[in-house]
């Protein structure tokens, strides 16, 4: 198997959260793959045999999948005899949403430009062009007001902090595509923003610890940034 | 079994979301029951046989239980052979604190005054005294302030709507606990205020639709506020 996968300057960091979510899926089912770390600009120019512009792709034998929650179901639908994702496909699917508006956009424009610090000189115009629009300011206009959008973060938090004060996982005893998926998010900060998310006795850093703890150590790896 | 309710100056207004989600559980499982309707104020003398001081309480022969969550898991542990409520119960628990903070809460805030109206007389004074330091200003004030609690609302909803925009329940094919938690809350606001809080081509309002039409239309034959 092949990942296509967006990296920084530093090649070995691999940011996406989407990325994320499909290699901790690939984890969990036990599979190993080569990756092709890309800069964004490199992207377009890659990727037109998967008729996509955008990363995770996975290429299994003949087969090419795009997008992270087709990769997800694709390896669940392919290979049901390996541990399952999901307890529950449509709960999971609909956590996807949960996430994308209320946490993954907070914190997009909480961390933008400490995202456009790690990303590779040659991605730095294109990421200005199309994330400036996104966001309706210049990154650094998000970085003189990130305490508003870190807010809106923290308050979106709330759910999670309740429900891991009495439960290990979202699976319940063992992981579960939520939990991946969740976890993907702050993995996208790990790898590019020094800003502290979460206080020290927040029930998701104790939630953190037991993911960093999965798959053989896979997201303890990600440089942290200073 | 007997389940003790909480309701309007309407006796056959029974709006709480919470004993709502015992009744959608309850039907899910094809039980029959007898209701106990309790305005606010008779709740604390007529409940302290269950050490409780809030509705719903269960009581199924001589086993009492309280809060909507323990009834619903207590259905499920008791009558396994029933249909089920949940596909995966760590992510339903899940769901209520994602309800809880996000949803029901701006709601409450954009609906309270219509609640104050549907209430007994008797209740009122309770109403007040204990609905206005949670809220953080008069009834009268969250009403003339209303819009901006609903807009935080509706911010909350896109998950959903983008969910129900290609899916049917979040059970899937089938409604399961999350559906009726989030129905619940549809419901309470039907029973209780005049505010259309959807646009009509709203994925959710094709949701409700179908909600409507399960279990004999419970929840269709709550009586709309004009």
């Amino acid at each position: 198997m092949k990942l296509y996968e967006l990296v920084g300057r530093d090649k070995s960091n691999s940011f996406s959260p989407f990325v994320w979510r499909a290699k901790l899926a690939l984890a969990h089912k036990g599979f190993e793959y080569e990756t092709v770390p890309l800069h964004f600009t490199e992207i377009k120019e890659t990727l037109s045999f998967a008729d996509a512009k955008t990363v995770p792709i996975l290429v299994d034998g003949d087969k090419v999948t795009t997008d992270s929650w087709e990769i997800c179901t694709y390896l669940e639908d392919t290979y049901p005899e390996r541990p399952s994702l999901f307890q529950s496909r449509s709960a999971a699917r609909l956590f996807t949403f949960q996430l994308s508006m209320p946490l993954l956009v907070p914190l997009f424009r909480t961390i933008v430009a400490d995202i456009y610090d790690v990303i590779d000189d040659s991605d730095k115009d294109y990421f200005r062009a199309t994330r400036e629009p996104r966001i309706g300011c210049t990154i650094e206009e998000a970085a003189l007001d990130f305490e508003a959008s870190f807010s809106t973060f923290k308050t979106a938090l709330w759910p999670y902090q309740q429900y891991f004060s009495s439960a290990d996982f979202i699976g319940g005893e063992a992981p579960t595509y939520q939990d991946y998926a969740l976890y993907s998010t702050f993995l996208w900060a790990r790898g590019t923003s020094s800003k502290k998310l979460l206080e020290d006795d927040d029930s998701i850093v104790r939630w953190l610890a037991r993911m960093d703890g999965l798959l053989d150590g896979l997201g303890k790896r990600v440089k942290k940034i200073d």
